[in-house]
């Protein structure tokens, strides 16, 4: 049995209350313990509250982090990314310097499918080996659990490659990874005359294997014209479901697509993207009881300016959640940090709600808010400490270095020099 | 005498080429070495080449750094930045985030005048060791150089206070600061009603102290209409050159009203800002040798969307400059590699064009292109190595630890862990 205690944050941020997504003004609370910290008993939290209460309750032999006036916060939940992939997309990124656009770029077999090409010749090895470097620096960037999605594949084989990589981190980082199946994410090049074809594929043939090998949690669909459209979405998610798959969806990314009202027929879990979603979809998200999961990465890396609309979000009583969409090509940041700026500067998310929307909102988008994204009793003890005083400072002071040490299960695993 | 060889940079980006400033296509010309070095002596570039040829003429006793498929880059210079100030201002922050402007939070007493009121009230020692704290940053984001302006003191007392302090921050730091004087930041709070008062005392009494105390290189003035419109902008840059100090400017940040014009009449060494600049503003800069300073971070961390017209100054062949603007207000980022995001995703200029902008044509801005900037024999060795293998990827994974190891004069001045 190891105790550890945590004394002295300047701001111990426990992110405790109601144990469910919080909404409206409860994304706003923090439930702040100035001078705080906590006990730790074998990864799991036993205590918060003042430095002097956890000094008092904590036994002789227990570890001591002197939090020295630091901020400590709970380790970020990224709820969507697409770690694992081959190549990059370098001269995609200063093509779009050059005046070309992502649809342009992907019209003429760029964009996803030539990520596609780089991954199914990429071997599991390779691809674990890059996929860790990408875990490294989620962990360095506060993220201590990210969900990972498949979708560079495209086919039987090669998704169930990428999912057994996922699978396979597990053994060679602490971070924790959240596996989703991504076989909609384009329609590949060998189906591009017959994209139906293509989800009889996903649904008849990939959809069984990977339920079967338990290789997902979650199955996702690219819901926009010229990827799949509301009837395949529609179809391939209903079809997840029947496996037991929870259902997430990229809805109305570039157009109004009826993505969000598909996602709220279906009861999917998270609908993501949802930059052109206007009023009727996020009354629709409401009444089924989808927590939206906001990319401003995506927007930014882009060059748009169209941000999702997070303040009618969040106050239509959605439990918002902020995410990176880590990926090679719209969003390549794995940035936790940079997308709670993103969401105080583009979005005008106050910090709190943007710390509310990155913790404890986005783990009950993965079914794990009742252990983790909060640090209150009975929690995993996944927590950062930051080199600031306010915890507001990581969002403002954007691209400075505050992550200064990351710890999992109680046990650090990144320290800043 | 000590040598130290740099062996096997994937790319070894020299920026070698003509020893003026880059305009035109000139700066997509990052005269890249594959499998690239260098030799350096008592701080100072001997060579460069490729490995093999450095591994031939290195001395017996050469130190060896092997970059080992990783990418080096000069230090960047980071040609304008307001790194001395107390207090902050997240308050403001989170004002913003809840639909305050920038405009109306100074006109309430905000703004630049409430970071004068906590600067005022802090110790030379207090603001030197919050001062370092902004240096570690700037040399763990690969910045080797910054400029560091004067303006939150806005007393004789307190601008002095300020300029003492980035002096003796030589002593602390191997960041290398060069000074600049900007009395004429804001009209301080006891001069509200009196103005052309505070011009005269910025004129008459602290102008002739810094000169006499040789506290700093360059003058710099706020020019914009409630700070100090174009009379007094003139008025006070004029008294400085006499002073024999070099002229910087904050022009037509908020409203296109001339500064580009004053610049170039008045022969300034740059004009910084030019969110609003159109073309007339851009032409009058090529005219007057002025290299224009793009500050592309405020525009973002204030929810803006018009960035300076990057692409049709280098069209005109201006010898553009990248910078941070780092100041606790409007850009409360230290981050170079943040500002060639910024710059690619939002403004369109290439990755190389972001480089030399923020390396050899920032060092010519602060009169030290014949020293730093570029990495040539004779050059001194301030250099970043870049965790990629390609430099394209600093500003493409944006907000991801890329930075690897930091050299000042040929001595490792941090390293990632």
């Amino acid at each position: 049995m190891r105790t550890l205690a945590i004394l002295h944050a300047a701001q111990f941020v426990t992110l405790a209350g109601p144990r469910r997504p919080r909404v409206g003004a409860e994304l706003g609370e923090l439930a702040i313990v100035r001078d705080g910290g906590m006990l730790v008993r074998d990864g799991i939290v036993v205590a918060t509250g003042s430095s002097d209460e956890i000094e008092r309750i904590a036994p002789n032999e227990t570890s001591i982090v002197d939090a020295n006036g630091r901020v400590v916060l709970p380790g970020f939940v990224d709820a969507h990314a697409h770690p694992v992939f081959g190549g990059d997309r370098l001269d995609e990124f200063e093509m779009r310097t050059r005046g070309a656009s992502y649809e342009e770029i992907a019209a003429r077999g760029g964009g996803i499918r030539s990520t596609v090409r780089k991954t199914r010749v990429a071997t599991e090895e390779q691809l674990q080996q890059r996929a860790l470097k990408h875990a490294r620096w989620f962990l360095q960037c506060g993220t201590t659990t990210v969900e990972a999605k498949s979708g560079y594949g495209l086919s039987l084989a090669d998704e169930l490659k990428i999912l057994r990589v996922i699978r396979d981190l597990k053994e060679e980082t602490p971070l924790e990874l959240v596996p989703t199946f991504l076989g909609a994410h384009a329609v590949p090049d060998e189906y591009q005359d017959a994209p139906e074809r293509y989800v009889d594929l996903v649904a008849n043939e990939m959809l069984p294997q990977v339920a079967a090998e338990r290789l997902a949690e979650y199955c996702d669909v690219f819901c926009e014209p010229g990827y799949f459209d509301l009837e395949m979405s529609g179809r391939l998610l209903t079809a997840a479901k029947a496996f037991g798959l929870g259902l997430r969806m990229h809805a109305d990314q570039l157009t109004n697509s009826g993505g969000a009202n598909l996602a709220a027929e279906l009861s999917a879990t998270t609908a993501d993207h949802l930059e052109q979603t206007e009023d009727d979809g996020i009354a629709a998200l409401k009444k089924g009881g989808v927590q939206p999961v906001l990319l401003p990465g995506s927007v930014y890396s882009l060059g748009k300016t169209r941000y999702p609309r997070a303040r009618e979000m969040i106050r239509a009583g959605l439990a918002v959640v902020l995410a990176t969409d880590f990926n090679p090509g719209s969003s390549p940041t794995p940035s936790m940090p940079m997308v709670l700026s993103l969401a105080c500067t583009q979005m005008k998310m106050t910090p709190a709600e943007g710390v509310t929307a990155a913790t404890i909102n986005a783990a009950y988008s993965l079914a794990r808010g009742q252990k983790i994204g909060s640090l209150e009793p009975g929690k995993v003890a996944n927590f950062v400490v930051l080199d600031c005083a306010d915890y507001r400072e990581l969002a403002y002071y954007f691209g400075a270095p505050q992550i200064s040490s990351v710890y999992i299960r109680g046990q650090r695993v990144w320290q800043a020099m």
